[in-house]
């Protein structure tokens, strides 16, 4: 058990059982099987019809191939400087898409309107790359979660000139659980246009959704998953874990818990004097500021990441993360350790 | 049951439950746990230590990205005009590579020195793509297998004029099976530099791995995989997948008995005055010319695939495959259909 | 002097006098200048009210980009095995447009929708690139020409398909004076969606023309030109050529010159026995078959190109190109010099 | 005459007189001719036996090339905000080298060590972009110069960290006349790598060349330019233009008179109450904060650009270029024209 990520976790119980009963019979590959229309249909149910659905192996390529389905090369992502598309993914998106990332500043990795507007400049002018894509995580990358409104207005914002509004939802379940909403509430109502849909970080042994509420935008998806080199040929094992983690709200479930156990840390944590909290823990993410020298002794017991070094002299900021195994027990041990080594 | 592709059988019974067996605790991420390191271990001690192995989600990517690794956009790939990279992964090595194919014309699928050389032209010149790999499938897509002399003839004359020898090694374990050798000496021991070394379809719920044979090749091929898209966060579950195969012969195992009943299969179809074999059946497929009125009717009992239509007047050329748990029972029911509807 | 290219051929002193004459003030950089607009005016008034007209620095990326602005990098262009976007390009196409090109064996650098249909697989399924555009040369690298009825039974054949036609004119001048008709007659007119005007070869210094007949093509154009490499900053000194050509039907002048003096040269060398015409001479290059060994001796008095080395025992293709400036003493010298050396 | 951009201005006598004194024979295309040879010799004589010295049609292109030859996809270009490559060229890097420009915001358009030392992150791992290029302009897009001692330690800076310096000199003679140096005293003596020596904002009809000071960077260029689309058939008029830039001090002539226009421009604008010089004008280049609404004014009689709309209430930055052949007078009328409306 470690509080470093949320796809540290192993595969929930549900999702290798439901691999498990459908490993009988040969079915056709490339997601021409009954499963993955099930999946699908699945999926359209929870989303909304016009919903078009499409499944990948990781989150690096849900992203990067549903922004593809949406730009021309020549057209740029506004996004957050600390978002994931633009920190963590070794330029996957400049090498597949050949497009800008436009990278913004935020206290708390969450864009605004007011934010981007600087950025939505030279349309129109053959010199510039022209702004597309709007793309937000929910939840981001600091633990924190746009409102409902907020990501309205983002999504009026980015409509009105003629622009989309993407979601990288590695985490989306955690943040519909934390504002108490379904998933299609916090996405398609709100004027999402793509939403990447996170399985691997809230218990699948891997796979994510991609969604498109515009119809046209998944055209010719197909084809970009496939060259994308994201076909998975035994697909079933693919979407019958997407499934299952709309069966029964497992991607709920699994969701609370991870979300509870961070309020559980954070609310613990906070009574040590020494830890200073740095961004508002809203869903499975706890971010603090502790005194670099304690840090490597309380890993020696738990693997955790620091996150930025020296943001005030001698201390470093942490990000602590919680999934869906996480339990009580769990925290309760680490914050003990945590106790022994900061007074 | 179908004859239509060994990936449309399912997950081996040794693979599922080795990823149940590890599905406890948290472990790192992205492939810096013990199961991954014990598995590239498991690698080396087969292919010998100087081999650099990485684990991808599937071929598509284990092939372009390999390739990726030894290529400048300029430079160019050879490769049979029936290679799987060059018809069935929708333009991938193009797009992501950026490399012109040059797809050449062979009767079984299989590339010679004499067949390659009027392709190794305007080398030096700057108005010409610069010849650099040539990629061979084995076994080919075409259920033939390169003897060790044939691959050994064309590693010498791709090194002779500074070029690199690819494996498309999504059916290597059948090839090696079928001739009898391990699986070493199938490849880096007949001058393979580079190896896509296929799970999928050899029982394994989804993965594949990429093997270098000259360390150099290797040095950036994780910044390669991570912004190609295939880099797991789950990466234990591939890992122990890929080490599972190589464990107690399973790759051999499942190799010989899909091998074992395509000749099974091509014994009795011989058999049938109405039809024609079109192909030497050396690995875990049959390709058969039969009368394409008939096709259907088989096709409403077993799900296969015709390959060519009208390859001469009112016959079709099909492809039937077998895989690793296909029974005899299977292949002779099969068989009693076809007869069924060929005289 | 020379047989070698037309591009070994300078700058038409009508366009040196052109630039020259545009050589004060300041003007507006990228386009936004009057010269330009006028020159884009004089193209619609030759080429149609609907053509969009853009102005690039040579023919590779006349090609390249404009083929671009038609192709999705999953979609296939169509071309003969000769063309000079397949051989002669060192990738560009690939690399710029991630696409596959499916090259086609032809006689004579023709192709008909008879050569083409086998290659038009594959359409709607996801494994296979689809096809979209197909490239013709005109006249074609062979110095052969399409007849109308040609062209347009192509245009009918990928209109039919949902496909566009894109002509390679960098040679289009030659065609439409040997076909006797007007530009707009060999383009537009027949179908052509697509089209690169040459005008390096023709006279110009540098400098070729995009036109898009179909308007939709040209939307997004101006991006694709910039993040093409490709936008000109004195934009004016590229218009003016361009439009030069058009004026006075220097064009047309040029052409018929570098035609004529390809059917006189043609006609000479017919004579003596020793050679081999191996393609009909129809735009401004011959194609003959002469012994191996007298070639270098011709080469000491005048440059030219072997195009295909061994095309039968001790003989070699050779192509001789004539251009704007070529002359009938320097072809009467020419073949004297030949004379001298084949019986 | 205005003072928009020194792009604006025509082509330098001198230039246009040598494009047509070599205007006779046929001579061989795309660089393999004696203009080219001695062009390329002119440039080893000025910058040094080792350089590698390539000719293509425009900035764009000399730029975005000269780093392809130094970068892999998942390698990152480090450069200000301000840098052409980053906001002026559509994407163009992105798109075809396929990295990520990490932009840096400085107060004058030149990086330092310590501005760049954060970007420097993720060395080795497998998630983050490897920084491998450092790319400044000389002249800055802010007509500002980075003295010789700035340029050695960001070099040195580089070289320690495995990088390399690349010099996008579209304006490097108005550096090197405004720092009273040569132009390898410039460049490569203070550790450039890689330069875009730019001629046509100096006087060209068009071209710039690419100069790499290690000469394996420079061993696979030529297909680079080639599939960059940037290899030029009648190769000896761009030849010939560059060289005659460095014959009898033709790039420092033209240099001198612009940068001294400036500087007399400069002078005479600071007399001007009501305006602000908003960065040291040492080049070609004035930078002034005037009243939004007086703007249009000036502009009814002399074109110019408005830089920054609005950095303070009612008052945009301009930018005021001079060229070549800007004249005593055309400063003089165009102040007393500012004269007119700025009190």
């Amino acid at each position: 058990m470690n509080f470093a990520s949320d796809n540290h976790a192993g595969v929930h119980p549900e999702i290798l059982a439901a691999i498990s009963s459908i490993n009988h019979d040969h079915v056709k590959a490339y997601g021409d099987d009954d499963y993955t229309s099930n999946a699908i249909q699945k999926f359209k149910s929870v989303f909304g019809d016009q919903a078009e659905v499409f499944f990948v192996f990781n989150g690096t390529a849900a992203n990067v191939l549903g922004l593809q389905s949406a730009l021309n090369s020549y057209e740029s992502i506004l996004c957050a400087q600390s978002a994931h598309i633009h920190v963590d993914e070794c330029g996957a998106p400049e090498k597949f898409i050949g497009s800008k990332l436009l990278s913004i500043q935020t206290p708390d990795g969450k864009l605004t309107p007011e934010l981007i507007l600087p950025y939505c400049i030279g349309v129109g002018d053959q010199h510039h790359v022209q702004p597309r894509v709007i793309s937000i995580a929910q939840s981001t990358e600091y633990g924190t979660i746009y409102s409902t409104d907020e990501v309205r207005s983002l999504a009026k914002f980015a409509h009105q000139r003629g622009m989309l509004l993407h979601m990288d939802g590695a985490r989306i379940s955690n943040a519909a659980a934390a504002l108490g909403i379904g998933l299609k509430e916090a996405t398609v109502d709100l004027g999402v246009d793509i939403l990447s849909f996170g399985g691997t970080k809230n218990g699948a042994l891997f796979g994510e959704a991609v969604l498109f509420f515009k119809p046209e935008l998944a055209k010719n998806f197909k084809y970009i998953r496939k060259q994308g080199m994201q076909l998975a040929s035994k697909m079933r094992f693919l979407s019958i874990q997407l499934e299952t983690l709309l069966r029964n709200d497992l991607w709920l479930r699994n969701a609370k818990q991870a979300n509870e156990m961070a309020q559980f840390l954070f609310q613990e944590v906070s009574k040590i004097p020494s830890i200073q909290i740095s961004q508002k823990p809203q869903a499975n993410a706890v971010f603090a500021v502790l005194p670099s020298t304690l840090i490597p002794k309380i890993q020696e017991k738990y693997l955790f990441y620091v996150w930025k070094p020296e943001v005030s002299p001698g201390m470093d900021e942490v990000r602590w993360m919680t999934s869906f195994n996480t339990s009580k027990e769990d925290v309760l041990d680490f914050v003990s350790v945590i106790k022994n080594q900061c007074p």
